[in-house]
């Protein structure tokens, strides 16, 4: 994140600059004839015009600058295409990505592709900006905007990469081969041309194979959460989740005031107290008593959120402090907030909880709901569980794949996998997966060279030469440094424009920030996470919109 | 239109009255002191300060009237609320409108809601500006930007009116009411929360009703076309033809180049020649050779598009010379026009369809497919077969409802239908639907003053009063003049910037168009059609978007 805080700080920089540019402006000015009437009228008209034309120089050199960018992302220049052998007659090797999350992205982003031929396989063709996903139910960021597409980000690096819309069905880590059949990640509009009784395959060998597939939502064994939950994971889930919120909307309408099942569908129940959880409920409140009470008036009064989290307390990585100040807010604005309340079984219509109360007595809790959120944590996906059967090393590994500290798994040394398809010391976070895919995408740099500098070794007859090659090799390798994680803090919106950031600056100072100035750094810190240019400039302008003309009411 | 035209020619205006502003700052100059000091280089300085500062104001005005204008539609006032009686005493009747369609909007849009108790019902719970539908599926147009939400629209009219998002299931013309059930169309991700054995259902009066509710897509009982092939009706069908051709497209990326079903999944297929056909083709076209081939370099090569046509010509409404226009553009961006080509049959992979050959005899053609998109007829829902069923003067009436020239269904004095449900010696398109919503609200208020004016003469005692009233009521029945349709021309996208228009001023002139021009004619036209401000902002804003960064690429 330092890096892209860095970036943005260079961006206002640039702001600065051009802000600036009148005085420069002035300086210039006695070269022009001294001028005998100037009234101290005429000098502010002259401050003023200068100042405009400065602002104006400003505003068009920043969308000059913008434009370009994404001009440069959407219009990719030639790349270097795939061969058999590098320039220097070494055998370039074949690199398989599985996934288009946080990890694999941040590999392919930091990656040298003219060193390797790159292969990136995922069902879903574009990178997910997470972080905002709690944003779209509500319209507050449109789902197109926080998704980059695949193609384009492998059309922004040096080499040539081949992108397969495919999931893999088997990895074969003896043969060193990845199955894969073609398969998208939008099944709500199903798949008519691919026949399911002719499904499309094709099998790639790979000299690596960086595995990041992620993990899928756990339900913990829960009765009824696959069949009537919504999660928030994907951007379809966001789509479900606010299809299902409107639906509740609508159908209550039908029913008189006073029925039980009016006051039922009006109820939106997010299971799950995590950030996820807690951004989602916020979005929802807000989203109820800022724009849709416009178009549905009494909506605000009627319409109720509930957060039910097992644990004492929501955001539990946070500091004690930022966890009070959350719950404040969610009292002012009447967000039912149910701690220690763990689910049990949910049906259509009904959450079925056990509540723990302050005096250690339990007692049994039915939470009726119009749309319902699962939240939960995370389980592992069926190929990382059969791939993890293959390998003697990995047979306990039921938590996730184990690796050592350059992400590669134990037991094979073709394959490295990162983010949350592994277990490691760290938590499952976008964070943690983007820091290990640049991690291991400089290291794959620093390989390559490796790999060259021994290959010419092996061709060198001189034995000087070869001394003086071998030195360097050792200092190659001694380069190559294991990963450690920095954490650099957590942050969450929390509702009519307030935000909580708990920050942490090396290891000696952590900072805890709570209110409407941490909204706005929330905001700043996110868009300048967001990788493509294009999509920063739409999800600018999604928040622009809405806060001229609020968010949108239509389903679709 | 013409009304529309206008309304654009007043905007235009108001930017030409901004723009001259800086002559009347001219005008105002010579008040100040005179300045001994006036070289042309200082004189020239002024000019551009002012056209500068003209400019800057203009712009300013116009963001400061659309933002109003936005802001207006997004926080809308209080409306005069239902009740039993007017406040003259005389009872408010109720008005129940089937549909959310260009019949069911216009309608809504001109009715003075004050004088009746509104209730607009549809499972589609916003207005589709159906015209821009075709640009959809490419994204050079935003689903979401051509869907005004029937909320927004109700809550602009000055009295109150209800919205249910349902469906109706029966209608009952001799107790005068409708019943109707939740549901939605947004079938895609599931209903969860209404238990299809437990649906939730109300049941409406009316005094009058507007069935208003359209027609479904006809497939001519053609075998495989409701399996295989996507429609081009609704918004998500607009998303599904969008996720079917990058299905396919990725699907054939796991294939060898020569393999036959690499060919037949980049192979795109409309059937129908209709305008609707025609510039999705056209769009798609574009869509590929502009920008899809800069992520997926070779595309343009690969990918065919393909329009079959049983007729011997496509845009059979238009002028002879537009038509071999539109085959000429066709031809030079190798479309592939397929006319005397009848559709028998359709499989998960092939077009079986039979050619009429110039000699007059026919040939057996297979066309494979990868998507395949049916742009065909209309049918009447079941809803109005049942309803024509239940009136004997409409037994007969297979086509579509019958009406008189005030749109009442022959056969019941309180329902009224228009548009694509009725068959009137009109064309079912959005001009006639539009133009006969906006004829019936007219009529609707003319029958409430009638109404009122009947009722203070069932109460007047005076007879010479009375003698007075009935003159009036004389004068205003007289005022209900049936409909007339005023055709204005029709107008088609047919790709690479080109548009053809055929226009009809009064039914003298005949104008046929085809070029450029004509495309930034269409355009313009267009959006001065949109209903609502937002929408003409996010349909001119995507425009902007396309053209400096071309079109999106990703699937969600």
């Amino acid at each position: 994140m330092q890096a892209q805080l860095a970036a943005v700080g260079r961006r206002l920089g640039q702001r600065r600059l051009f802000g600036h540019s009148p005085k420069i402006l002035q300086t210039i000015k006695p070269a022009e004839p001294v001028q005998p009437i100037s009234t101290p009228k005429r000098k502010k008209a002259g401050f003023f015009t200068y100042t405009f034309y400065g602002l104006i120089a400003a505003a068009l050199a920043e969308t000059a600058y913008l434009t370009y960018s994404v001009y440069k992302e959407t219009n990719p220049g030639l790349q270097k295409p795939q061969s058999l052998l590098k320039e220097n007659g070494n055998k370039k090797k074949n690199i398989v990505i599985l996934g288009s999350g946080w990890g694999a992205i941040s590999f392919l982003h930091k990656l040298d592709t003219t060193q390797y031929n790159v292969t990136i396989v995922s069902p879903r063709n574009y990178f997910l900006f997470t972080p905002l996903l709690p944003s779209v139910p509500t319209s507050t960021v449109g789902s197109n905007s926080i998704c980059d597409p695949v193609r384009t980000i492998a059309r922004q690096t040096p080499g040539e990469v081949i992108y397969y819309e495919a999931a893999a069905t088997d990895v074969d880590p003896v043969n060193q081969t990845v199955k894969i059949v073609h398969k998208n990640m939008n099944f709500a509009h199903g798949e008519a041309f691919v026949n399911k009784d002719d499904p499309i395959e094709k099998t790639l060998n790979y000299d690596y194979l960086i595995y990041a597939v992620g993990a899928k939502v756990n339900t913990f064994g829960i009765p009824g959460i696959p069949e009537y939950a919504s999660f928030l994971k994907e951007a379809q889930d966001a789509t479900a989740v606010r299809q299902k919120l409107f639906n509740a909307i609508e159908a209550s309408r039908l029913l008189p005031e006073d029925s039980e099942d009016r006051k039922r569908l009006l109820t939106f129940v997010v299971c799950g107290g995590g950030p996820t959880g807690v951004e989602l409920a916020a979005e929802v409140k807000d989203y109820i008593d800022q724009d849709l009470l416009k178009f549905i008036p009494g909506i605000d009064k009627e319409m109720k959120v509930v957060l039910v989290e097992a644990l004492p307390n929501i955001l539990n990585m946070f500091h004690p402090k930022l966890i009070e100040y959350t719950k404040e807010v969610f009292k002012t604005q009447h967000v039912d907030l149910r701690t220690n309340t763990m689910v049990k079984k949910v049906d259509a219509k009904n959450v079925y909880a056990s509540a723990k109360k302050p005096d250690g007595t339990t007692e049994e809790v039915v939470i009726p709901y119009g749309t319902l959120v699962w939240a939960g944590g995370n389980a592992q996906r069926e190929l990382t569980r059969s791939l993890a059967d293959k390998i003697t090393e990995q047979k306990t590994a039921r938590r996730g794949l184990l690796v050592d500290e350059y992400m590669k798994l134990d037991g094979d040394d073709h394959i490295y996998a990162l983010g949350d398809c592994t277990f490691t010391a760290n938590a499952p976070t976008a964070q943690v997966a983007h820091q290990q895919g640049e991690f291991l995408a400089d290291h794959f740099n620093k390989l390559a060279k490796i790999d060259d500098l021994q290959y010419v070794i092996s061709l060198e007859k001189d034995q000087a030469s070869k001394e003086k090659h071998l030195k360097r090799l050792e200092r190659y390798k001694n380069s190559l440094k294991p990963f450690s994680y920095r954490h650099q803090g957590a942050l969450a919106y929390v509702g009519s424009e307030r935000a909580v950031a708990d920050l942490t600056w090396g290891s000696w100072s952590t900072v805890a920030l709570g209110g409407s100035l941490t909204f706005f750094f929330w905001r700043t810190a996110y868009v300048s996470m967001i990788l493509g240019v294009r999509s920063k400039l739409l999800v600018i302008s999604d928040w622009i919109k809405v806060s001229l003309f609020g968010r949108d009411c239509s389903k679709d």
